[in-house]
């Protein structure tokens, strides 16, 4: 290797969405200690900046990078003897997080291609990017505004599973939904709910007017859009009038211009709701990435090499992701600039669904992943030569 | 008789509210015309204008009156046998509309008296009242605002029935609730439903979510407050998005500030949850009535006359409305002017309750009400001489 | 012609949805009538069975249909000087009603055929099916299981307009949503709104509590779906806790399945906003139809045509009609049976949107459409000859 | 003292509502034990039964109680140099959690009069309850049923300040509203808000329309309600429809029977909800009060004690509390057996109001409480003896 960026040097701090307080970002790092890291890399990674952005360089040539998320989730791990982690007894050891989307397995595969890759004779440069914050859409634009993207001239990313089966790659993914997230606080007056029932200016009824808004927002002729309010939490006690409710949603559609007029009419619901019950609401954007498309040439790549791998029994060329992924922040950068991306699925067997306590990874596709996507990142580098 | 001062000398047109617009009433007066009313008296009324004070005057001496409301209601009258005044032939010749909350028996108790009372040896002044539109609480204030009860020291006011059984006489109501009516109407745009989703601003789900917020509004420690939306009619047709809703509504208080505090709440929630929508609204006041209080020297009054009346079975000193009444216009209006003011009931046994296609007025309540108002205003009379 | 089938002949009349009341049927036969139509005609068409189906006839070959609806809208016809109808004397003359859709030129189009066919050399059997109610989404099944339909080997279907200008021509629509149209009573107890409020089981709130949760109903990732909630008519006074609301609405899907799936979750939202008020809730389908899609060899057909039509500067083959239509059951009747199914857009320029005061049609729209449609007939009967 | 019950000896395990689980009690008993808390009555109040009951006995004579709230509440107190505890060194030492409705207060005067009484001459007993868990109107039933009241022929309870200033005494309270706390847990099922939206049963939704619901609940013309829904707690993440949401609220009565029909109400409104959107609800009730009313005799002798008492300048015979209070289980409970009981407040200057974390007690209000119910008791004891 001949370049480590880290922390800071990896990723935009500015440009991140999502980030957890201090306070939470110093008790996973006393946790990442515990658990044996190296402190010279936790020290690189003060304040959250969880990225990295590797380098291997060998002359003259195309840029090619591969970018691999590698955050977990807040989900609390299966503990029964059908869930494979469980009864072989490498379930998570962090009680309440798990990885349950397979970002372990991209990390595996960044690094299995990046061994590969350096171990090869080549013409060019090559980059892994290791991306934090996915699942929160709070990494992908601190990643694309760091630098390490704009000279990049092919990028691939992947993901595992997606209810694609072991032995199933999806050359190229043509269609995500662009993504808002927001979080939402509303603030009125308690009062005594029995007393002085008339002081109150209720953030309980705000939120729920707000809410009955936001899923009654209109569909759209021009395509696919989506709206979930994920998270609630208000009041403090039943006899006080609630002075304060909070919210966490998205809205979603089919492309960026789908969702920015979501993104409008939620505004404009939340703010009205509150002002339906004399309270006052404060509006953050709290992750956001938007819609973009695998260019044909990769696609015809990494579909090449997929039917040439003795692993892979099916290769689909196209499909639609139905999800949202900040990735698309780095292919749009990557594009702007007259380069070309790709965002390819890697079938896995997984028993329980995406985000669910009894996901789990087939590990052969751990394999297929790192020999499809190192073979496609070896012939873009020689094709453009 | 002295005087008769009919339409616009008996009430003050401006101050009216919820007036019918002019094809309506220019329809209910051909109504009338055909029915044999008097072509000189419906000039007189010309405008909607349907109230008239009458005045008989005997030398020096206090001024007394009586006011009496003369609407009917837009409620179907029953047909069936076990309906009296389907049975016995004298139901309402309108069809669509009835005294279903015996108004004609205050017009004829009205009649009455100042037929009594004429015919009768006093000093001072007598004032018959005959108000339009209590139902819309539209005609109190306009008839408080003509000038006839700036000189008057006492005024009776009355109801039949109410629940109270013939026999029984309640001297003075004690407790009315500040009434305020008001119509909103929600503007937004038209789109086709399945076409084009988006092009609309959607004026039923800015009424829906106001519906929701007025019964929302929080109650009050001070008191009873009420609310109700009455009416509502939204939209054209199934596969289009409407861009126009209406809806009538009510809010009451115990108070009149009581009611001025819903009101204001009201209107809050109107124009946030137009706002929620993309709409607009526009509300209007359709009518208005304060609370008020009867006078214990005038409760007395009646309360002796009741307790010495043959007909009276039993008399009651005092009681409260439940309702609202815009009788308390004219109430306050003598009132502040140093006068005095009672609201009494007269007991009626009526079959259905008020408001309903099978109410009726028990006809020995008219006599009794009579009596025991004519001789009310006579003690008052002489009391005062 | 060899045969006409008018009223209960043409349409079964079970199978019809949204049927006026018989005062409403009545007063606009009345209306025909006065207008001078035939009344052995109108006689035919007793009960409001306003459809007809021509057959012409000439020895063995195939049966072709053409189908065109022949309903209007209760829009009120512009009446401006910059509306062609009104400056030029052809404003509709129904007051509040009009050919806001272009149904006029259906008609006019459809008879055009009919006579161009019978003059024509042809064997076989060729069918105009002039549909009412489509609007409703009422007359389409009515029609369809008449009978006319099971013996017919290709069916063709028209409209005017749909955004596409004068001169261009749509060989087959290839994508419809499924569309049901409901009606929803709500009943619950009427209270005096100030006396008894406690009493009311409030219609008006299980009203709002529906519109609300209709509107939220999910999104669906198997494509699209629509909701509207278009007419909502409730209560009688502002004092009255209402006893009874109506709404009327529609859901849609981009195929049967999702509506269906549509039609589940309305219902039940429609139970539940009941319940939650204490109230009832009667629902009612008054209007239906599934999607359906072109047949490729009859969209050939039309699409060689128009490219051959000298009036036709633009002839594209497929595509989306982004709302709905009951031309569909007569499709899939045809389609069910081995027979094959086209439905073609006439564009016409169209100064007002459709469904709006301002619609009017370019009139050079007929001839084409005549041309184009006699042609298409014509070439599917030789070529199944 | 006598005898001094504590723990389950004291408080009806069975009869306790609000009771937090197993994990939280523990971890208070912990701090308690941290805090120097003798081990031997930590022991005793095992499980959380955290009351007490102490007796003094002298002879024949009635048995005369003084009732006691010890409980505190979950608001972080003030730490401004205005407010004194803090200024002076004596603030919460449990951050999060203070004393901000003077129930401190309460334990104080009750151990005072303890004192006082059982220093003085006396005949017959006297009994101190110290009561958990009012402020989730929890404690008041299991002590109710304890059976220490059963003999009790006379019970006083006492409250401080309720914006009674320092220097006034209210010798009986005639008005409590009767209040019910529920817990209402709504289960769905999740999916992924933007991939499968429509495989989401959505708990969130069925929230909302719960919360319109219970605030659009219908006032009563036989007197006071009131609802309030306290806290709301849903979802997981904003890509998650929630699957669970939870909500803590309360309805109240002028009496128990109008908070019954309130209760009735309330969850028909909760099942509606969820049924609306497919979800389940399971509501559980976590602390009832019903309305209670003071006895007379005893008002006459607190009201006579405050008059004579030097501390007290403003003797006030009787008032309304506006609140709940489950005293009032104490008070039936005595009143049913045929003793009497009263509900005292000794006013305190209060800088915050209650339940505000400035909120503060004037400590002359101890001495001024301590002379008036011993005083009281003493009399009490005397006049029955």
């Amino acid at each position: 290797m001949d370049a480590l960026h880290a922390g800071p040097d990896a990723i935009s701090g500015d440009a991140r969405l999502g980030v957890p307080d201090a306070e939470t970002i110093s008790s996973w790092r006393e946790r990442a200690r515990a658990a044996g890291a190296d402190p010279d890399v936790l020290d690189r990674l003060d304040g959250g900046h969880t990225g990295a952005v590797a380098v291997v360089e060998n002359g003259d040539g195309p840029t090619v990078a591969l970018r691999a998320d590698v955050d977990a989730l807040p989900v609390t791990e299966a503990t029964g003897d059908d869930h494979v982690p469980a009864r072989e007894g490498f379930r998570s050891e962090t009680e309440g997080y798990m990885h349950a989307c397979g970002h372990d397995a991209h990390a595996a595969i960044g690094i299995g291609v990046l061994e590969a890759v350096a171990r090869s004779e080549f013409s060019g440069t090559f980059k892994l990017c290791l991306q934090p914050a996915e699942e929160v859409v709070g990494g992908g634009r601190a990643l694309a505004e760091s630098g390490h993207l704009d000279d990049v001239d092919a990028l691939y990313a992947l993901h595992v599973g997606l209810d694609h089966p072991t032995g199933e790659v999806v050359a190229g993914v043509d269609s995500f939904l662009a993504v808002h997230h927001f979080d939402a606080v509303f603030s009125g007056a308690s009062a005594h709910a029995g007393a002085r029932p008339e002081d109150g200016r209720n953030a309980m009824q705000a939120m729920a007017s707000a809410i009955q808004a936001l899923y009654g927002l209109p569909r759209h002729s021009e395509g696919a859009t989506r709206v979930n309010v994920g998270t609630a939490n208000a009041g403090t006690a039943t006899n006080v009038v609630p002075e304060r409710a909070e919210i966490e949603g998205e809205v979603r559609g089919e492309t960026t211009a789908l969702k920015d007029a979501m993104v409008e009419r939620a505004e404009r619901a939340l703010s009205g709701a509150a002002a339906t019950h004399d309270c006052e609401v404060a509006v953050e954007t709290v992750g956001e990435a938007p819609s973009a498309v695998s260019d044909v040439r990769l696609v015809d790549v990494v579909h090449g090499v997929a039917e040439r791998d003795a692993g892979v029994r099916t290769a689909t060329r196209t499909d639609a992701l139905g999800g949202s992924e900040d990735a698309t922040y780095l292919m749009r950068r990557v594009q702007e600039r007259g380069g070309e991306a790709c965002y390819a699925i890697v079938g896995t067997d997984h028993p329980g669904g995406h985000h669910t306590p009894t996901f789990d990874v087939d590990e052969e596709t751990i394999d297929v992943g790192v020999r499809v996507l190192t073979e496609s990142v070896l012939e873009t580098l020689a094709a453009r030569d």
